[in-house]
């Protein structure tokens, strides 16, 4: 007996029900923004993904070579893609450009809880524009989007990558040891990263007051700490400009700056920022996201890039851990023919109550009333129609309704109006 | 520059938005007949695909191992993963199960017109009953699909591959011989047919009755050439009860009896079917189905199973040909900020309509009202929403039809109402 490959999910009906709600809803608030849905293939060449991400992506990747020796990749993450399709494709439509997507990526990765070999993203790219206002729209959108889908709980973080390159020029730290301490900074390691500050000769108190900005939610703590340091004091005015949006236009109650979120990739540069739900302990991003440069990287014309993805697994485990009431699957109707001559009638009139646009099943097995009674209430049907033949004779059925249990006759040609009520 | 994999695509918005329709629309009558979504990885054990097409398949597919030297392959197909998953996770729920699919496959080909290497199928199983109502009902689900989502002109043959093996019997051909002639049964080729049986000394007149009873539509006429055969007599009683059901029951105008249908699958028994678009010439089969037997060869308990997969790509294909209109994108409302100093209350304003379901963007680029009506009229906005610093002061906007171009002021109160009207 041939199993699931190891890492990965199948989906029945009542999975797949709330996660085309949740997928729904994510696309309906993408849509509301002005973003448009893009789609790209599921594997792509191997070196879109070496380019952006390094060499040693490699190890974690489903790459293979095709039956004609290409190298390719399972897709690992969607903004690469996009961003080749736009290359290819899209550089000469008008800016902004606003591109949405859903879809499945691939990771070869030890299994564990909440994370798998398959797994889906949501997410968006924003290219052309990144004035503060295009800036917390996007990251407005990717906050809505979350609150739309029901979480009561969730926590924006915003930082901005060159006020950490000014807070490392300031401790005088070199790249080579600023690579480890990124590590440390990203997974939010402050131990780790204190002794590695003490044991590259940053004295206790520098040690301190660099690990206090990291976390402070401060502004002006951090404006203070920097400086004298142009880049930085300019990125920080028009993080402030930023954060008064979110506030004040967008209705958002409490983001937050933390200037020590780097995100584990290369290619960010300026603003970043992630969401959390607290609920999801060790597990707990649900979005990250920010501005960065990847069109001139694959050798396209350099133009402004910012996006975010959303862990679409993650946040349906975090909806499910806050308990979150998912809308029940129904059928509006199941049709009980009570005899083998009363079929034909029985499809007849599921037919026309579907071409109305309703939910219709019917007994296929023939079981008689009382088994197929029992199996529409499995099935949480709202009615039941029973044919016999006596029924059948005169153009008319029972319809029970299967909430209270009451039955009345009614005539075919005034059930559709009987059950929309 | 890294390019798009060969024999793959990309699809930009304005494609996405017919794809999508395209699939809701589907997905909206799997859901009418009573049917439940299922979804299953991308991947899956090699062996899985050779268990049911024999080792042959691997020349078609994406296969390779993973890491940890598991042979894996890209799917091919969805009926067997969901079988798979079937015998793992649904051998014990309420019969019949009805489950549908919609998701992408993989195929190692030469990339030629309507042929991919990534390509997309909508299907269903239906699992746990097998009489003539639950035939007639998979097989006018697979029929409304296609008309529902706006085709006008397609024809379904319905066959029954016991009547061929009664056929061949009767001529006495051997099952090595049986497979080439299949082969040629199966892509229409009569006149290879026709040199096929001669060559194996069936008569002339025998071979033009073989070749005149695979083409014809009249039951009769098939009934009485394999007078005699019990099984194949029984099997085209069913298939006339099949073909009433159809006609009386369901209102298909014209469903047609053709013998000659046999898929290219060994794993089918008893009912097959086909349906085509014949505006897309050699390419015209957009979905082909019927009874097989999969559950037990891949170790699970014997039950009867039916089941058809629609081509999403030719589906499409079919209606642009047919100069099928899709529904526009558009958008309710693009914001103009006049001045900086009026971004906040754009933004605010933005959010508001958003939040009552409203599609909205606004100005990213400070490009000024010129530039921004051009862009809004590019995005088929409905109506655009004018701020000026005036404006704001006196919690007003100048929302433009942009329609019919007129102006009107409007408190940012009254803007939803006055867009939704």
């Amino acid at each position: 007996m041939v199993q699931i490959p190891r890492g990965t999910r199948d989906f029945v009906p009542e999975e797949m029900q709330k996660r085309r709600y949740l997928q729904q809803r994510m696309e309906a608030t993408f849509r509301g923004y002005g973003y448009g849905e893009i789609q790209t293939p599921t594997f792509e060449t191997l070196e879109l993904f070496t380019a952006k991400s390094g060499a040693s992506i490699i190890d974690e990747l489903y790459n293979f070579k095709d039956k004609g020796g290409r190298e390719l990749a399972l897709r690992p993450e969607l903004t690469a893609p996009v961003i080749r399709c736009y290359i290819e494709r899209l550089q000469m439509a008008p800016k902004p450009l606003k591109l949405f997507y859903f879809g499945n990526c691939f990771r070869y990765d030890r299994p564990q809880k909440g994370r798998y070999r398959e797994f889906w993203q949501a997410g968006c790219e924003l290219i052309g524009t990144d004035t503060p206002e295009a800036h917390a729209e996007l990251v407005a959108l990717a906050y809505t989007i979350l609150k739309n889908i029901g979480l009561q709980n969730i926590v924006l973080n915003i930082g901005n990558l060159h006020v950490i390159s000014a807070m490392f020029e300031k401790l005088r730290i070199t790249d080579a040891v600023k690579k480890d301490l990124l590590t440390f900074i990203d997974k939010s390691q402050y131990e780790d990263l204190n002794s590695a500050l003490r044991s590259n000769d940053i004295s206790q108190q520098d040690t301190e007051a660099f690990l206090e900005i990291l976390q402070t939610p401060d502004l002006d703590k951090i404006m203070n700490y920097v400086h004298g340091h142009e880049r930085a004091h300019t990125e920080l005015t028009r993080l402030r400009g930023v954060m008064d949006l979110l506030k004040t236009s967008f209705g958002i109650p409490d983001p937050r700056v933390k200037i020590g979120i780097v995100r584990g990739l290369d290619y960010y540069k300026g603003l970043v920022f992630e969401i959390e739900a607290p609920v999801l302990g060790a597990e707990k991003q649900l979005c990250g996201g920010g501005d960065y440069e990847l069109v001139s990287l694959f050798g396209g014309t350099q133009v402004p890039q910012a996006g975010f993805a959303i862990g679409f697994d993650r946040a349906l485990l975090a909806l499910e851990t806050e308990q979150f009431t998912f809308p029940q699957p129904s059928l509006d109707v199941f049709i009980v023919p009570v005899t083998e001559t009363t079929i034909p009638m029985a499809l007849s009139v599921a037919s026309q109550l579907r071409a109305q646009g309703l939910t219709v099943d019917l007994d296929l097995l023939r079981r008689g009333i009382g088994k197929s009674l029992k199996y529409a209430a499995a099935q949480h049907a709202r009615f039941a129609v029973i044919i016999g033949p006596k029924e059948q004779e005169e153009g008319k059925v029972t319809l029970r309704n299967m909430i209270d249990g009451s039955q009345s006759s009614c005539a075919v040609a005034d059930l559709t109006a009987a059950v929309f009520t």
